[in-house]
């Protein structure tokens, strides 16, 4: 199963807390491909939130209630919409390319549902990076460059190939299931008989 | 607790269709209320679907695999959106009213997903109320009085007054919950202790 994550998106917490241990418990491995929501929602017009209060005040009771059910620590609302959602993904990706861009994922995702710091700034990003065992700066610099751009410009076309339209979403065999409460239709259709 | 649905919702065929049982098996009651969610929406500048084709596609998709998650026939996509969506949910506040609401809700739904006609206007407005045993003239004609359209904007004021902006949604001690996804944990809300 393939795990599609874009920092900034907020159920996605849900999924990057939780997901290790579903997965392990129905058998399925998980790939995971970070990407940038924001991009694609923006092209298709797809804006959830923005100028929607009401919707977005039962957004965050939602996630706390969701958390609850699940045993997650959570405290909402957190800093949002994410102004480095793209430096955040991108440092997500190279992480990705060099063994360590799990980690990352949850503690930034940690890092700002636990302590208000947004990802992909000070001290969210630097606070994971030297977590990690890396030069913040040097890392940075890396994730900046324009190979890394490239790439994760290539990983969001790959998900809106994919019919992926939103954070999280899980492939499984061609079928795209969207948001953090189909994660576990998500498990059992990989578990299906071919 | 409180269903809260809109005819012209396509996510509420799944909760018309499933939430007896389910509220049978929690030992939970249920009020049904009709509203204009359409109002609402636009309103709160929330147009989910419109000029949305990836998301669309996705919707009827995820309908179609929910309804088999839970045992339930379907046949999407359905026609949509609905033009007579206010008339048809006048019908149900009218059917509400004088005892037949509900049935007629199940079955406009029905003849929508299974059959493919859209609700509110012929032959499924004329077939439900057929059905029901009643006059379809005389019927239309009661609903689109300003008594009864004057109830349903109170209803839709009622709804977004509660914190209501989508269909269905459930409403449990003063907790929303939204989407059909979540009728169990609204379910698993009524039964906490107080």
């Amino acid at each position: 199963m393939e795990l599609w994550v874009s920092i900034g998106s907020t159920y996605s917490y849900l999924t990057v807390m939780r997901i290790d241990a579903a997965a392990r418990a129905a058998g399925v491995p998980v790939t995971v491909r970070p990407f940038n929501v924001r991009a694609i929602m923006v092209e298709q017009n797809n804006i959830p939130f923005k100028d929607k209060p009401v919707k977005t005040a039962y957004m965050w009771r939602d996630i706390e209630r969701r958390a609850a059910r699940h045993g997650l620590p959570v405290r909402v609302p957190a800093p949002y919409p994410l102004p480095d959602l793209p430096l955040a993904n991108a440092v997500a990706l190279l992480g990705q390319r060099e063994g360590w861009g799990w980690e990352y994922i949850r503690d930034t995702y940690r890092r700002w549902f636990l302590d208000g710091q947004p990802p992909g700034e000070a001290p969210n990003l630097t606070g994971c990076l030297r977590a990690l065992g890396r030069d913040p700066e040097a890392t940075v610099a890396r994730a900046r460059s324009p190979e890394i751009e490239a790439a994760l410009a290539a990983e969001t076309e790959a998900a809106k190939t994919a019919g992926v339209f939103g954070s999280p979403s899980f492939i499984v065999g061609g079928e795209v299931f969207w948001g953090d409460d189909r994660l576990e239709d998500a498990l059992d259709w990989a578990g299906r008989p071919a």
